[in-house]
């Protein structure tokens, strides 16, 4: 990309989502103006932005949005030189993408789901869903990685990236209801793939800790209860 | 692409999603071994090649399985030589990921809904919904095809492909229930549209005619019934 691009990114600090199109732009070098949204008091800008969805995180590049998460970490790979984020090899990225929707089809609603349940019968169906969800990643990891550190082989791609922005979330969730999302005994090989993760400096740059999700979940469980 | 390709498609006549890759592959000009399924009883090769998900379509590339019906669109496009499918735009290209997603995540759960509502009010619940995204593609479409035929714009695209897939269903929709999913009077410009996709050679190739869509249907609820 030539020229001077303006990117504003509205965004939560707490979204994985949002965590995603941060760690997209950070693997590329780019720099953004970083704008935090109060979704409980939702700005014109994201309104405006994100008509559809009135979520985060939007990307607004030279005054254009940009929405969806997947949508625009495709984006950014797409625009911006730098490392790939998507694999190269065509099946390869097939499989990530694939990967990377069922991260969003399938794990997203079942471990949000145990946050959000309204009843212990409720939980505890999430979190079922939540396992057998974890089992089929564990599966993917030990054939989409080779025996390499990460999903997208011997450093952090796309894959990594959609399912690794919802890691901090999942110590919260042990830490509100002793659900361990990813154990070593049954995923021994995403345990290993998470701590490499957590420890890598496009993770720590922008992933918050578990205490902020907990207070997230608590201000929005008490929202809800209002 | 150099050399010969073994590629075998295991589809459904009547699936959407199945339509799209055949669309994607006819506009590709890729000739393939298109195998019919039977969903009430899933041959080896399906739950083989779609552990997870178990569903059609899967396109079998040179024996590699690929799965979900956009990642495989996407997939033809990228390795095949022809028109391309996805805009050359880059965010042309991600609006129409987000739409594609739209259609999707939005509207096909509200329109599948209507045929698979147990009761009238859920049946009406369904409907308000698959007007109210009608309504945003019918917006969708005023922005990205900028006055001309299609979607992606003189010709056939992505979100033409994704969303046209369905267009038999609502005429089926219509025959089963008498809800006019896309009226002339709330969404005229989908309603040119329709007619366009319709008539095009690539829809004609694939897409069957809503009486099979009909049968299907009642296929479907006398196995829910059981």
């Amino acid at each position: 990309m030539a020229g001077k691009e303006d990117l504003k990114l509205l965004g939560l600090l707490v979204s994985p989502f949002v965590i995603r199109v941060r760690m997209a732009l950070s693997t590329k070098g780019v720099s953004y103006e970083y704008v935090e949204q109060d979704l409980f008091n939702k700005s014109e800008l994201l309104l405006k932005s994100n008509p559809v969805h009135k979520k985060v995180p939007v990307l607004i590049h030279n005054g254009k949005p940009l929405c969806e998460s997947l949508v625009i970490v495709q984006y950014v790979d797409e625009l911006f030189a730098g490392p790939s984020i998507l694999p190269t090899d065509l099946y390869e990225r097939a499989t990530a993408r694939f990967w990377a929707a069922f991260v969003d089809d399938k794990l997203c609603p079942a471990w949000i789901g145990i946050l959000k349940a309204k009843t212990e019968d409720e939980r505890a169906e999430k979190v079922t869903e939540t396992s057998a969800a974890i089992g089929q990643m564990e599966e993917a990891f030990d054939k989409c990685s080779e025996g390499k550190a990460f999903f997208g082989g011997d450093s952090i791609g796309y894959l990594d990236i959609v399912f690794g922005s919802c890691l901090f979330w999942f110590e919260a969730v042990r830490r509100m209801f002793g659900v361990e999302i990813i154990s070593a005994n049954k995923a021994p090989l995403l345990t290993a793939w998470a701590e490499r993760f957590r420890e890598s400096a496009e993770a720590k740059e922008v992933v918050p800790g578990a205490d902020e999700a907990v207070q997230y979940a608590n201000k929005l469980a008490a929202a809800a209860a209002k």
